[in-house]
């Protein structure tokens, strides 16, 4: 029986020829990632381990980037611990503040993962860099913990779903649209324990950060990973980022998967995550009542990429923010920031009456940079809207991409850049 | 007996010809300030008096920057309900996240306060419109709320005492060091309700931005307020930035002053304020052992202005911040993001791996983007280091110009431009 792309990566890394879906076997781990909110705890567990340093300090990446600059006086201390563990142990890829950025944009960034590594992290979108045909899964502090101390991580072989991605999406259709539209579809627990697949002609019709954007998302659909094929635009990725040696691995002819969907990206159309759940999807034209709206934030490990931005830029450009809604841009990352300055993208956002915030998960999570009292209403280029995630449970977040979150800004309530002017 | 700067103005808000220090007094106002802490608790005591509106819905100015875009769910409640209030009652000078600032750089700067004005405002450091020769103070929330309701406060009228300042600061000296020299002076309760009056021919030698600031912590030692001669800079300022009638006016040549100091600005040199209090002044001169630091804050009220900025830059300028330390500039107001940005000097922070933040007064007060840890220390801008200010109780806050604070962030320990290379 064939493999598929994640069993093959797998089988790789646990040394083996052959893996099926269901066998436990422990792989080789390429990288080991944390932040300031689950670092501190994998540290203390390696402290009750008694286990003394790292297995690779080049090998683990610490990413202070949810509270960061320190929010209050327990984050302070989070990221205090995070540094002494980082200083002690001459971790190569500890980001500091000014350094850093939201670990699922900067890791790749930094080139620190590449096709065919398996990734471990300590965070839900881990599996943000299957975009570059890696696997990488968010674990527990423990399992985190485990990793930083052996290089190694026990998994249980998933089992995959394959989406043939067909056609070209329209003007303002994103990866964002693509992953809600397949979360919509399959439901929030669709995916659970498995491979979410991507392949088909279409995937060449989507960039990089498409791509980032529907493997970060792959978990909101209960998926241990999301994985893409390796193509030009991922090698030329790969080189433009990376000195790291990268593994291409395809899934074999004849790889058994439990179900196969074809997506085509041409039929799509802008789609909105609604209250409380990220498969509660409406397309743009569905949505019967207009939805007033208090705030909009475009950033995130999901969509606060460069070409996020490019696209929210060119909604906001000439326009501006509807008056009471509070519009708080955040680029993922320092590079991304100096990118989007250098662009004049910044200005953009500024003339258009939003604000740009330093490079953090803050409002995703309600830590910070946006939490919403009750009854307040926000459009989120983020990934998750459960209740209460992003402050008050009374509060709402609808997940959009970022064109529909732009637009948004400008009308006061939902809405798509062609139902602007 | 002749009438001080500020006594002239009280009077002529009070209708009497003529006042002196220890009359109490009911004065109109010109406006009225308050921010996202205690705008709510004035809104609340408005409630409780049964105030139904305000006296004047252009002479109020509700200012949402300590703690926004909003850092938990309390502060999201509070910046609601100053909101709500707003609306209801047509505040013209309400400003949102994406139109705001930190207030005390974004009055003068939308051209709200101007020479011959009073101004309260609940908050310690209204007295930085002084600068533009405004009597203008902090109160408390029930002071606010009854002048929202009336338009009227009672003040007991302030003696003064007057700082000559004669000479020209040298290339590293800025407004910053002339105010920590004075306070290093008199102590913090050296100006105890006092007007601090400045005069004298080195008041030319001072920009705008640099009299801001020492109006600024005129409360930091202790005083009613600080006031600055009415000149050419000045007016040129109000010219810039106001359509609003200013008056001019001028002490008596029989003032009666308490006290009076010489101030030689060409004699100062970089001052910084020790832990814990901004009387604990030091000369960079007289620092003996290396203070080694983990964070700098640039920004505030009290320098988060463009000059600050371009001082700022011009240190970090082709130099990088030190390994491990958090440099954290804040832009006080979007215009300032802005004109810092078209100048380079926001693209001269991040090169230099300092991050830039949204305007807000966020670390000085420990509230959020940049608290500090047990043990930790930093050199900021801002105007206070009292014990927890900045975070932990155990952390320690250094004051010092934007000059040192840049400097500092290079060198890792405190440090004065002079000292790097």
């Amino acid at each position: 029986m064939g493999m598929t792309m994640t069993q093959k990566i797998l089988a790789a890394h646990a040394g083996l020829d052959h893996v099926e879906a269901g066998q436990l076997i422990e792989a080789q781990l390429d990288l080991v990632l944390g932040n300031d909110i689950t670092s501190p705890v994998a540290i203390k567990e390696m402290e009750k381990m008694k286990v003394d340093g790292v297995f690779d300090k080049d090998k683990i990446a610490l990413v202070p980037d949810h509270f960061v600059p320190n929010k209050d006086i327990k984050s302070a201390e989070h990221c205090k611990c995070v540094r002494e563990f980082a200083r002690r142990n001459e971790i190569t890829n500890y980001f500091e503040v000014g350094e850093m950025g939201i670990e699922h944009a900067l890791l790749p960034e930094k080139g620190l993962t590449v096709a065919g590594d398996v990734v471990i992290g300590a965070d839900s979108h881990t599996c943000t860099y299957g975009a570059l045909g890696a696997f990488s899964t968010g674990v527990g502090s423990t399992d985190m913990a485990a990793g930083m101390a052996t290089g190694k991580a026990w998994f249980k072989v998933p089992s995959a779903i394959r989406f043939n991605l067909i056609g070209k999406p329209g003007k303002w259709v994103s990866g964002k649209d693509v992953i809600l539209h397949i979360i919509g579809k399959i439901g929030v627990d669709g995916a659970l324990y498995k491979s979410m697949e991507f392949t088909g002609e279409g995937v060449a019709n989507l960039s990089m950060d498409d791509r980032f954007t529907i493997a970060n998302m792959a978990i909101e659909a209960g998926g241990k990973n999301g994985i893409f094929p390796v193509d030009d635009k991922a090698i030329a990725y790969m080189k433009e980022h990376s000195t790291k040696p990268y593994h291409i691995y395809e899934a074999d002819a004849d790889a058994v998967y439990d179900e196969e969907y074809t997506i085509d990206l041409s039929a799509l159309r802008p789609t909105i995550a609604f209250p409380h759940l990220p498969e509660n999807t409406k397309t743009i034209d569905e949505i019967q009542e207009s939805v007033a709206i208090d705030q909009v934030v475009i950033g995130s490990c999901t969509n606060g990429r460069l070409d996020d931005l490019r696209i929210a830029a060119e909604v906001l450009e000439g326009r501006h923010v509807a008056k009471g809604i509070r519009c708080i841009v955040i680029p993922a990352t320092q590079k991304i920031y100096m990118e989007a300055m250098e662009e004049g993208l910044l200005k953009t956002f500024i003339e258009a009456g939003a604000v740009v915030s330093t490079p953090t998960c803050g409002p995703c999570l309600g830590g910070y940079m946006g939490v919403l009292a009750e009854g307040e209403r926000c459009v989120s280029t983020t990934n998750r809207n459960f209740v209460g995630r992003m402050g008050h449970v009374k509060s709402e977040v609808y997940l959009a991409s970022p064109a529909v979150a732009a637009a948004s800004a400008v009308a006061g309530q939902i809405a798509c850049p062609e139902q602007l002017d």
